[in-house]
């Protein structure tokens, strides 16, 4: 017999193979209720007589498939037969058929190899994978380029410090913190691309919002009038992402009880020197002057849009020329702004980007103010003597999307297996 | 005036405003041809008077749509106005209107950045991207969730040389070479997942055939009855591929004049030590005895698969014990050969997989067998203990893929900016 999948049990189907874990097993007297598992979906089957299992069992069932309008797929399963596929030697630490694990983080990720088998957490890895699939078909439908740049890089760029060094051969090479260079390159080339790979970030702060490996969804696009044409695009993104996960990951939300927010058609737009006297006059708060902006003044920011705009999204925009890298436009009404923005999500910084500078005698100019050598850095300054587009893009972390749509406490929660200072394993 | 895409120009148009590349540039008396290039697709301009431009220049023109039968597209466009957007401040060290760039491919790798504006350069990573697409595609058509594992990992695993070290805060850590181990572990939360990520490799090898640094498309599939449904699997996975690459990418194939292999619906399997005995007999070569096959090998099983299946496609089975490492599945008929196989592709290995062990005293028993120090690798074991399902997967590299449909000389004209023991820039 071939097995059937859980999702595709439907009427007219009469006996069944299924195979699937065993996700919560009850007894009412002699009557055995089984929640099975596949990668599909989720079924019970009823047994009168049933062999010996343990929660967390892989099984094989033959039964017979039975309507059912009080179940969630419309059937249930009268069990027949029960194989075991594989069982466990040793219970698991904790109970997987509980609703809520209600393990602490460090428990959590500790356990992370069999933690990750509980509905409630395996939820929040199909919002992500809804998140990836919809990235790639937005970005392909407005037609950018998939690209794959490398990682290892011979330059610590970007003037910053926090890059990994690795020892290559006989050299030293460092881990790339963004495709950054290479994706401003690529304009000149596909004139839209977007990449979807690892970032490497030496960061030494331990905190629920510190990662030092994560996956970026970048973005970059030539051709542009003015860095209006990439918030626009982004806020394009975020209504097509958010549908995707409207469509595809309710049952996920709702394991969570979270309201998805709505994507503004035109999300609201504020400079930062007007956002910043906003946060003072309406809430009173100072952002410490050694920064542009602080975690509390994005928090403030986005209260401001949710109460002056019912928007969980804002664009704060303009940030001042001395904290932004060398390849961000200055304003050139205002040399000491430029024309890099934030996007807010729910008070958090989830994007960064900007318009960038396309002509060579500018961008040699820029770095020599910043003070960034351009040692290592010929190959990207080259490019820019042949023709470069007017472009700009931005860099996306997906896993802090995925924290804040389900209001999970640490980033970390929305990592399979996470690096931090500490934490290297699993 | 709106921009107009190029491949969005259609009969009922009449005036647009078109922006891209001059990919070509010619005159005839005062007639002057531009062939165009925007991120949809070419079009020819012509102008009676034109503004003195430069190949390669980004240029806005504003023009009357003509149906012209003789063009590709089926229009030209006859330009009244030319803006430059962007031109170089020198020329190009080499001719992009010219069929072939014909460099060297230390010359083209080390202009890369300007080398990819070339077409038959950028046609590589237009099918490039539409590989990406179609695996995407039919990993999820076929059930599998998207996953992305670390690529910082503790320990050496699966128990190989050629790891990077890094330097991880205050301890020393390793970039992974595949994401085996996680994506087994994976195969027990969403039984089928499939990782598009970056392999990091340190092999010291400098040859036409080596990368250290690639994109692998990975997978792992649960609930397996034997090693064929795998294979099964990715069979189905080409079939897909191909037809993604056929419908979307013939302009690109076209300009390589190659014709795509047929992917056959039931790939050759043939044992080693029978495709062994065939190489000796069919075509008198004796693989090297240190090695479970080698190159040479691995092109005259394919020549046999060709002359005898009419297949570009082979499945090579059940490698050695002693060659695979300690994960792989042994056979029970044979303990001396594993489950083991690798896929060729016009005599080139192009990915390899196997049924994994999936109980633990057999994975304990294994890893003793080979001489494995568990330590570090303690997270894996021990998952082994709660019930994992028999399993199996494949890792495949991608820009092989690419390099062999296309016939390329070296795997780096398929890397954008490909990494090799001597090579860390661009």
């Amino acid at each position: 017999m071939e097995r059937t999948l859980i999702s595709k049990i439907e009427e007219g189907l009469e006996q069944v193979e299924l195979k699937g874990r065993i996700l919560n097993l009850r007894k009412l007297g002699n009557i055995s209720f089984v929640l099975l598992q596949d990668y599909t979906g989720q079924i019970q089957i009823v047994f009168e007589k049933m062999k010996d299992v343990k929660l967390g069992d892989l099984i094989l069932v033959r039964g017979k498939v039975v309507k059912d309008d009080r179940a969630k797929t419309g059937f249930e399963i009268h069990g027949e037969e029960i194989e075991v596929i594989s069982s466990s030697a040793e219970d698991l630490p904790f109970d997987i058929s509980k609703k809520d694990l209600k393990l602490q983080l460090s428990n959590l990720l500790d356990f992370r190899t069999t933690s990750l088998r509980h509905p409630k957490v395996q939820a929040i890895f199909k919002l992500y994978d809804i998140l990836l699939e919809e990235y790639e078909t937005v970005m392909r439908e407005e037609g950018f380029t998939e690209v794959k740049t490398p990682k290892i890089i011979e330059t610590a760029s970007e003037g910053g410090a926090n890059f990994f060094k690795i020892k290559y051969f006989e050299k030293e090479a460092f881990l790339a913190q963004s495709p950054q260079l290479y994706k401003q390159i690529l304009t000149g080339v596909f004139e839209r691309v977007f990449e979807i790979g690892t970032i490497f970030r030496a960061e030494p702060h331990f905190t629920t919002r510190h990662i030092n490996e994560f996956t970026g969804l970048d973005a970059e696009m030539g051709m542009i009038d003015s860095f209006y044409d990439v918030t626009a695009m982004l806020n394009k993104v975020f209504i097509k992402i958010f549908e995707g996960i409207k469509e595809k990951g309710q049952k996920y939300l709702d394991l969570y009880e979270v309201e998805l927010s709505s994507v503004p058609d035109k999300i609201p737009h504020i400079k930062l020197i007007e956002i910043k006297k906003i946060i003072k006059d309406k809430y009173n708060y100072s952002i410490p002057t050694e920064t542009d902006i602080d975690p509390e003044g994005e928090r403030l920011a986005s209260r401001y849009a949710k109460e002056e705009f019912n928007s969980d999204f804002l664009f704060i925009t303009h940030y001042p020329w001395k904290e932004k890298p060398f390849y961000t436009m200055p304003n050139k009404e205002n040399p000491e702004e430029t024309l890099g923005f934030d996007l807010i999500f729910k008070g958090v910084e989830i994007a960064t980007g900007s318009q960038r500078i396309h002509k060579y005698e500018e961008l040699v100019e820029n770095m020599r103010k910043k003070g960034v050598n351009p040692k290592g850095l010929e190959f990207y300054l080259e490019t820019f003597k042949f023709s470069m587009p007017p472009h700009g893009g931005w860099g996306l972390g997906s896993e802090r999307i995925i924290q804040l749509i389900l209001n999970l406490g640490s980033v970390k929660e929305a990592v399979l297996f996470p690096r931090d200072v500490k934490r290297l394993r699993p």
